[in-house]
């Protein structure tokens, strides 16, 4: 088993960290981090455990300590579930000593030397890991995972993308209030309303989609038009999607391109990739964010009612995942098998 | 005072009508019309009264009535609220009887002879009563409003397609569980869920946008794509807008446009006639579906967040109105006003 | 494996039956009956599944029949999960016909010689089976549960009753949705609100309880006095209980009579017993709806704050218990897996 | 026009406060005070106005000023929204400084020569005033209302206190999260959730109501246990109310006893008096939170479901009431105005 570190473990996506590490066959929590407020604490007591599993009995005893190499020691990779401010230089530092760092923060996401992964789509990416460990002098490496909107949209584009190719993107959201973390959205905000604002969300949609899309070093080359909105639901992000394709795109075709897409993650059998990255539904109401989000354990992109656009040459469908699975903790543990697969680790 | 019966009067809308009506400088509720269900009750027994203000007293103790022009007399206008099905053929036969039908219903809107009205946009539409009167050889006449979400949009684009041009519009919606009537959505459908279909709503919006910014005799030229979704709030249709214009259209220009557009409705000064029918917040955060809805007493559209967009030439936005109000009711009652003020009643 | 029916497999608890026994090892679902309605179809295309996880593939492919003994042939165990108006005849015509019926349906629960069990409570009841058979004259078997609210408080009065006799209970509940069944609840009645009415419910929980918590010949000798009401959440009814005791009982005394409370399936190892029929929390601000449902894979009741009351001579606290689950299919499983254990089956 | 400081106005009870006050008849907002956070701001800025009516133009652009006699001058009458441990220093020193506070916060509600004024109950509370001023060597005076709980219980007791006595009261509340500010109650806390507790609340239900129903000098001699839960509603407190009466007290008669309850300010017609304390609805499933909660303008409390209770001696019933108007703002507004009409203003 490799020990494992939760850098921010007492948020919202430190915590689902935490979950999905226990039993996992790799990965054991063995150090949690966090800020000042929790510390001299276990981890019991200052995460205030907010999840409907129980808290893992084993964390839940552990000391939580200070986000800092010095602190955190002993282990064989460090997830981070860090505010971005916070993030930045911490994951830095752990870099420098030498860790590999899996990331949800997107401090470095943009960074040309980060490789930003989905890995079903992108993992060749983690060929940047050398060239950031040149560029920067350290013997760790950061790796990071795309926005929550953007992982679960960029799942359904791969296929697309492969097989039609993309001229542009135009995607409305509706997501669900975990992706503010916690305390996050007040509820005076969101019960019997929208908000139709989400800070620096648009822009990340509009940026990092053709980064993860592109080659490690060349972006791709389309656009994105996204706005997005907070709606009252739990856990998923569901986002309205319209697509302009290079070459012509029947929602049949698209439909077929997408069921049979798979990446490495299931060629290497990884323990956290879901069976098929996206999930076609037939039945026209569907997905659903409470009926679907958790599709192939929360890792999957679940996909409906494909239908040809009138305006755009392309189609339109919907697209929802599971924002703090798949959109952040499960994608890092993701990565963190990958990089294990590929040695890194 | 003008004499009114509402059709459909114990559903939603119907309650919605009798509402608006209390009260009303011109037009007094002095009918109440339903189905078979209802019959031989009282108004107040019948309608299970569901909004949050008290039922009217009048209209309380009236005895609900068949939907014939035979049950319902001595009115001076009629209102509709059924449901399509039902409408197509009741307000025919209102029409024959000779009485002026002013209706929710989508039944007869999209026939070329019957006025689609949203009256800042399109009062002269007015014009196709004449038409309606020859060929279908009756007295009375039959107005419609549009689909709600339409209503909503099209008070918005109409500054646009004036004053930049409109090749295209994109529009992702977040719709009220009260545009389903009632009982309407199940709850086990829409707590924490999102449903993304809406039977029948895209089709309308793709054509029926076209019909009222046109002229009488020619739908307006440029194309809709609509992905409807519906989402856990009580009333307000907030939309995602993407529009391609003919001309360069800077936000700036935008609200401007928008700000400064007025109608007939406020220039005939009448009753029901919002001071704008577009508002345009400078917030960032705004407009929200709980707080905004009510803008205008219902009857404005509520825009924000005008900005660039980086994929279409043009603008995206959000946009909110009150689908019963607006959306429905409030629509019809301004139609209404509009018929008398040009002594169509 | 026995082959088991469930009547009434369409709705909402109906499907709960069929996501139970999914991978349960002694029961099958091997015909599954629905109204006039679902007939021809198969349970696929019928249920309309709405649950979150996928629908059983065997299941998926039946064909639905009806909910006659003649329709349902070659099964071993009948679960009921019919509307009470349906069940009275029906589950008469199975026993009949030589079934063991376990029924959730509330229209037998109340006559003399039919168990209604709550199996860590009062599993000796099923001795009332062989009156029954006699005096009925058939061979087969007509089991109940409780109504879901007072199967949730029931569990946590048991230790009460035993270590210190009641006198008297209050109990005001706020419970979920998903016990209407579905359609159920109309959306618009439940957004932003609380119905303070459930037909029906209060008179069960002030009957059912003395049944269950008495003899099989004698109720328990107490009052019940209950307030039920519905808030806007998806599963898990939530109680509010006051309790006036014989002995004095001390919120500590209580807490460990609850925690060390178990009952004949625990002891027989039953597959659907939760290790703990009653878990307390200490937590000040649990149990909580979303959070605890699921304890116990939703067979738990669980309690918290417990207190003293001021009133009453005696304790207040809250109880919280899966509706569907330990409140309908679940406890039903759980009664036929005892009476499979007992070799009534 | 009496000239009003509001203490506090940027909170959510703050602002409840100043749009209760636009367009009163006898008081006007001209002065707004708030914490340092924000000190230089407009009240349109630094408020973030969230309620559903616009904010007041003239409020909009007051300067924020310090919540000190100092920085407040020139008032007739000071309304207090602050927290409580701010309250309880800013109120004495503004009563020092010789105005009159009437206060929504809990700080001095259960001092001894404080009045706690829900006026229909017991206005005669306001000779404590003169006490106050004599102990504490101030020409000033503090006013305080209830919790808001209490607020809305009292009104529905007070008819069953003077016609039938009360030996004890048992209340189980659904609490709407406007209860607890902003940004309060966090929405991954409440969404498809119930939270069994609400800090302080249980103990003010507790104590306050006897407080206010009592004599100046001596509290009510009966016991009231409390269970206070947050349910996801927006506004209005639910509580479902047991009362063990000294004489037999009928449904019918208690309910006759609350229709015909009024109290001075029904006599005084003061400009916030509703006409109906206490309004009792027949329908079998009311009052329901959101469609009940603006009875009398918010200021009524809304009774249902009178019923002999089975346990106690004497009746259970729901009451209904707006927390942020009657449970708050609303009642210091009520509490002023007596205070006026009685010249201590």
């Amino acid at each position: 088993m490799l020990k494992a570190a939760v850098l921010g473990a007492t948020g919202n996506v430190g915590q689902i960290f935490v979950q999905l590490l226990e039993g996992h066959p790799w990965f054991e929590t063995s150090v949690v981090a966090a800020s000042e407020r929790s510390k001299g604490r276990t981890y019991g007591e200052a995460s205030r455990w907010r999840q409907s599993t129980p808290i893992p009995e084993d964390a839940a005893q552990m000391n939580v300590v200070d986000i800092t190499p010095k602190a955190v020691k002993d282990v064989d990779i460090v997830f981070s579930a860090l505010p971005s401010d916070v993030a930045r230089k911490a994951e830095e530092d752990f870099a420098k000593a030498g860790y590999v760092i899996v990331s949800n923060a997107s401090a470095h996401r943009m960074d040309p030397d980060v490789p930003m992964l989905n890995p079903e789509i992108n993992c060749s990416h983690v060929s940047l890991i050398e060239e950031q460990r040149r560029k920067r002098k350290w013997d760790g490496a950061i790796v990071t995972n795309p926005n929550c909107s953007t992982t679960v949209l960029s799942l359904a584009l791969k296929p697309i993308y492969d097989n039609f190719g993309i001229n542009s993107v135009i995607v409305s959201t509706m997501q669900a209030i975990s992706g503010a973390g916690y305390p996050g959205v007040a509820s005076m905000d969101i019960v019997d309303n929208v908000i139709p604002y989400i800070g620096g969300e648009e822009q990340k949609m509009e940026t990092e989609m053709q980064k993860i899309l592109g080659s490690p070093s060349e972006p791709a080359d389309f656009k994105v038009s996204a706005s997005c909105h907070r709606v009252p639901t739990i856990d998923g992000h569901m986002e309205a999607v319209f697509v302009d394709t290079k070459k012509k795109a029947e929602p049949k075709a698209v439909a077929e391109a997408m069921e049979n897409f798979v990446g490495e993650p299931q060629k290497l059998n990884l323990p956290s990739a879901p069976p098929k990255p996206v999930v076609v539904m037939k039945e026209k109401d569907r997905p659903q964010t409470r009926l679907d989000r958790m599709e192939g354990k929360g890792m999957s992109t679940v996909v409906g009612r494909i239908r040809k656009d009138p305006v755009l040459n392309g189609v339109k469908f919907l697209a929802l995942g599971h924002n703090t699975i798949r959109g952040a903790a499960g994608c890092g543990v993701l990565n963190a098998e990958y990089l294990k697969a590929k040695k890194f680790i």
